[in-house]
């Protein structure tokens, strides 16, 4: 696979990309367009910044090396989260950059804000360096799957009949696409009634209108609250909707 | 007390000022020129960004009302940090700013990184409500009041030979003018030597060349680091420069 090169005006010098999980519509960047896209950076002089969030909720398929291990000739801008893993009011994330972008972007952080605070970080090392961290990762994926895999049966028995539901490798929420148009301005009234608080896809696009979806978090919530949630959901949506 | 307006095509939109505690020369803006600064903003419709750094730890003089308690037409945006009380990599400050302008505010920072950490503020608004916060200033500006005379005591007595010490109102340092210039090699080389290390004035300066002045922070050191330090300090000078 390869990207055409774009004129030499219109060469782009940085791409971001979130490869491991596009949000909101879910899909993860595959090695053929992975390498493809390291190549065109190369060939134009570009570096990509890879917005790596979710990688460590992915659920399905091999795992995939990340733009930054596939690239040898250090283009790529690596950043992590904890806001996903851990939480997000912690407001620390990370960056591994090529070499030659070390002092220009400590010099960056440096008139923007200095640097995180140092409590929060030197408690996220110990939590890192004496293992919790990754067998905090280990559980929450297996809590996440098993969330996830209960959301998809109990979401396609009681709404199959309105949404086509969106399963993405990665992540920590579903697109479900409203199967008839005209069904979404009672969704929305049945979503406002019974305190069921998806956001309506659109609410991510600026110009475009996407076909109507809602997007659903499941992460938070336990089997008996996706089952109560749903439940109560798919009765409303049966009594207005046929 | 008037500032002079100047011509519409050269209308400042934001002036900065650290009326408590100029950096580094140390300076505390008067009470005449606190109102005329505001007159003046008023009279251009410029806003003032009030950075308050050090109001806290003043040591002489009666307390000076602060740009924004002057202010009654929503020109001043006030900001004050926790860096100089509690410890500068806690990496948290405050703005009150006009009522205006809190919205566009609260907007920027969203980009920005979306707010501190919660856990820190939580932490801090605990301290604040129970009452230590203002027990600390209170104990701070005592220890600090009382190094500060113990400094002033001890460098005149060591050193006026080769410095004149200025002596601000507020603040954690000194700037201690070089009596004459020729020292200035060899009092840079004993600093080196000896392990003392005041910053040259001329450190703050990107284009102008202040005359030569080194600055001193005091309130990190106890009476005994104090007298051991400017003791070592004035030997080697003694040795060097009689």
């Amino acid at each position: 696979m390869t990207i055409a090169r774009p004129s030499k005006q219109r060469s782009p010098k940085i791409i971001y990309v979130t490869p491991s999980h596009q949000f909101p519509l879910g899909m993860t960047m595959s090695l053929a367009r992975r390498t493809a896209l390291i190549d065109f950076a190369r060939s134009c002089d570009a570096y990509i910044f890879e917005d790596d969030h979710n990688s460590e909720f992915r659920y399905t398929g091999p795992p995939l090396p990340c733009l930054q291990g596939l690239d040898n000739v250090g283009r790529v801008i690596y950043s992590g989260t904890m806001s996903k893993i851990l939480y997000p009011s912690l407001r620390l994330a990370y960056i591994l950059a090529p070499e030659q972008l070390v002092e220009p972007m400590i010099k960056i952080r440096a008139v923007m804000d200095q640097h995180s605070p140092a409590i929060d970080q030197a408690t996220l090392a110990r939590f890192l360096t004496e293992g919790f961290f990754l067998s905090h990762i280990k559980r929450m994926r297996k809590l996440y799957s098993d969330r996830r895999e209960f959301f998809i049966e109990q979401f396609s028995h009681l709404l199959s009949k309105y949404f086509i539901l969106e399963i993405p490798e990665a992540g920590l929420h579903f697109v479900a696409w409203v199967r008839q148009k005209e069904h979404m301005p009672m969704i929305t009234r049945v979503c406002a009634e019974t305190g069921i608080r998806p956001s309506p896809l659109s609410s991510c696009f600026m110009k475009a209108e996407p076909k109507p979806a809602l997007t659903f978090g499941f992460a938070a919530w336990s089997r008996a609250q996706i089952r109560e949630g749903l439940s109560k959901f798919a009765s409303a949506l049966n009594s207005k909707l046929n």
